[in-house]
């Protein structure tokens, strides 16, 4: 079933402690598509300007993602450049551009209002609403956001944790919307805002589930080399969602089963710059690094 | 088979977000034998002063630890104040008072030499080494370690991982001591120091081990009211060391499930202030929670 995803696509420029990349793709709709896409079709929605690369395009119309919801608009791509600190634990933003993305106002081609599957990236809530609104009887959605709704947009986003099925947050974006520095209070305090399940991503230290009926605690895939960690957080997203919307039936059993293909698809991420590893990861090593994880993680 | 544990008794003062208690009973041997009393017989060495309270004595021997190891020397008992952030992502000495601890000279009574299983807590490195030479043929030999010794007793501490087992270190001490700051990188740096087995505590986010043969990744049992996190890296140590002793056959598995009873017994630890919680812990809470936390990180 297809799996929707609205968010950003971007020009990203990144220095690490591993070296630097000037403009290679990046933004929160491409990690979460490519990730996505090893599991079902995905309709991606985002704008990029003018001066977005054919050569991009072609890159991922070959990963058949289905770009008729891709506005290019006049201007340019929103562009961000960062920069990582010796043991990742910190990012500096050195400059976020919008330019197109602004005025970013996401209408779905009508093929795509019946996606069964939605994930709303991290973009104004207020978005998040409206894209919502033009879907029909969606079988599963699910939103990310950021500090900078957390602070500015609560309201609103508050009223998209009203409607939507599984909001996927990273830990400190958890304690500062909850106000809770125990991640389980924060957890459970989610819970209530109206998300059926809450998914808390602590980067290096797994992930954790909530929901009303069961926990699930899991650690991540232990990697040595950590290259570049920007959108390693769509990618999970884009792994939790992608094997979801492939399995269908939405068993304890499979969500579990998501985050551990989350923080797969996550892992790999990392081990390069933008989208360098996942442009070249094959099913097999997805299966394989699974078979790993699953050796590691039990007892 | 019984376990030898060589470290601190001490009476603490703490401050939490949720309270404070003052001169109640602490160090390192304490946790760690109410920890691994739940699963095997424990040989105590520790020295304590002349105000060490018989009813303490009473309570040591009520839970069937061996105290002929337990010197009572001329001069106070070790104390220590400490004071926990908010987010218990800190804590503040106010005071150590090494007292009668710092002519510590652990001497074994000859029924202990024969202790399959020998626990080194955190003290000065060349007292770990001296306990070492007092032991014939043991089955088993971890240690633990601190920040202190790392920095002023360095190689000291190297013979000591020359010949010790299984090495148990916290992650902010795994990147001191490696100059690592990828836990990974860590773990593995640590093996060729001498280990054969390297496990790294993670608090609220788990542990890690890692072997040349496997590696294991474990989350942490997820507490939402942590009240006072002293000693729970003693009582994972603890639920660890005693779990094998118990198990006696050294295997992979049992190992996995060792990790598991040593977060277990420090998630108990960390709900109530000192040895409160470990005090009334019954046997079946912790099959219960061992139970529980199987189903919350399987999949």
């Amino acid at each position: 079933m297809s799996l929707l995803v609205v968010g950003s696509v971007a020009y990203d420029s990144v220095e690490t402690p591993f070296g630097k990349r000037s403009n290679v793709l990046g933004g929160s709709a491409l990690f979460f598509s490519l990730a996505a896409g090893f599991f079902c079709p995905v309709n991606l929605v985002a704008v990029v300007g003018k001066d977005f690369c054919k050569k991009d395009i072609d890159f991922l119309k070959r990963k058949k993602i289905n770009l008729n919801g891709l506005e290019i608009a006049e201007g340019k791509t929103f562009r961000w450049k960062g920069r990582y600190s010796a043991d990742f634990n910190n990012r500096e933003t050195i400059f976020t551009h919008l330019n197109v993305f602004e005025n970013f106002n996401p209408i779905l081609p009508e093929q795509y209002k019946k996606s069964g599957y939605v994930f709303l990236a991290n973009i104004d809530p207020d978005l998040q609403l409206k894209v919502l609104k033009q879907i029909s009887k969606p079988r599963l959605t699910a939103c990310d956001s950021m500090n900078l709704w957390i602070e500015n947009k609560r309201a609103s986003l508050m009223k998209v944790l009203k409607v939507i099925e599984i909001f996927i947050v990273n830990d400190s974006e958890a304690k500062q919307l909850t106000g809770r520095s125990n991640l389980i209070k924060a957890g459970n305090k989610m819970l209530t805002m109206g998300p059926k399940m809450v998914v808390i991503k602590k980067g290096e230290h797994g992930a954790l589930v909530f929901t009303k009926q069961f926990k699930f605690c899991s650690a991540a895939y232990p990697l040595e080399n950590v290259c570049d960690p920007t959108g390693s957080g769509d990618a999970f997203a884009g792994g939790f969602m992608g094997y979801l919307a492939m399995k269908k039936s939405l068993t304890k059993s499979n969500f579990k089963k998501a985050v551990i293909y989350g923080s797969i698809l996550a892992s790999f991420n990392v081990e390069s710059f933008s989208i360098e590893r996942l442009k070249k990861l094959k099913q097999a090593e997805i299966n394989k690094r699974f078979r790993e994880f699953k050796e590691l993680i039990s007892f």
